[in-house]
């Protein structure tokens, strides 16, 4: 049986990658999404083991330092990870799994899971994305600017992802999400096992 | 624009690759084939610029001279070859290009063209592929056995491809194609123009 994908996903603020996803796990009963764990108090609405797994500081240590985590990240204060048992066993039973990811964690997973399959959503252009973020109507102007800013420099880390994902029309995104799941599963190196067994 | 993409494909002898491809092919309206020159004479029904250009020993010699040939080989006392130029038109106007090509060639053209997609078809196993070879009721037990041998060689190339499509239902054979076609045009490296506009 196949490995499942580790596939790694991230994108600027309003890049879609939400709306993405939630079609993709839709059209595809094969996807495990991994939930991360954090040490940030859970907001209104939220849910342990649903948007996360709320830990306490030394609970979240004592994971780390068990080597429990895939990988981690301190952000304004607060510690958020990836759990690496879940990942590992639904790979092993050949599941894929999804990580959303902020664009650092994503170019850390690439050097600690190297057979893992990252994509970088973006957005047609700037111009699309400040458009998309005014229709919110949710931030004021300097916020919109602030979260343009962070946009162009979460591009820079582009470079560091297998794939490029154009957030045009949502279809044809989740098309080519769909293409590059197919398609890993087909390279080589992923099925040396079947060509050195025949 | 996205240039073209240059996909290589190989499979051992009754590998089924003639099946897929005229079924990618009918799927896909914006592929093209290489039609390879030779220096072999024509046989009975083969038509110059359908199954091959057939030109002279020294017309041959002058393509190579000239660099006109992306590849080229001799076999059993006839030159084979690519011609470079309606393969790179075509990929600069958009289109795909297929080569068929043996296994020999598909490693030489891995490092002359580098950004090329290389799928190796093989049968779901050489059970199958003997099978196959015993139905089509063409050749004598020697002949399959030879072809048997030569599958077994062919076989140890496969590591040079970027893909490995088994070929056990055709429709599913076919998808994989598309998505390695789809997938491999939102690879990063081919979508640098993009990013780097934006």
């Amino acid at each position: 049986m196949h490995k499942g994908l580790l596939l790694v996903v991230s994108a600027p603020s309003a890049g879609g990658k939400g709306t993405i996803l939630g079609e993709l796990f839709k059209q595809n009963s094969n996807l495990c999404l991994s939930i991360s764990a954090t040490t940030r108090f859970p907001r209104q609405g939220e849910e342990n083991g649903k948007q996360y797994f709320f830990v306490s500081r030394e609970e979240f240590q004592e994971l780390v330092d068990n080597g429990k985590m895939l990988e981690y990240a301190e952000y304004v204060g607060n510690c958020y990870g990836t759990p690496r048992a879940p990942v590992e066993s639904w790979r092993a039973k050949g599941k894929d799994v999804v990580l959303e990811i902020d664009v650092q964690g994503g170019a850390q997973i690439k050097q600690l899971v190297p057979d893992c399959v990252s994509v970088f959503i973006v957005p047609p252009s700037f111009a699309v994305l400040e458009e998309r973020l005014r229709k919110r109507g949710t931030e004021d102007e300097e916020t919109i600017q602030k979260r343009m800013d962070t946009a162009r420099q979460e591009l820079e880390h582009a470079k560091y992802y297998d794939y490029l994902v154009i957030n045009d029309r949502l279809e044809e995104a989740v098309a080519d999400m769909q293409a590059i799941l197919r398609s890993e599963k087909r390279k080589y190196s992923r099925n040396y096992d079947f060509a050195e067994r025949m």
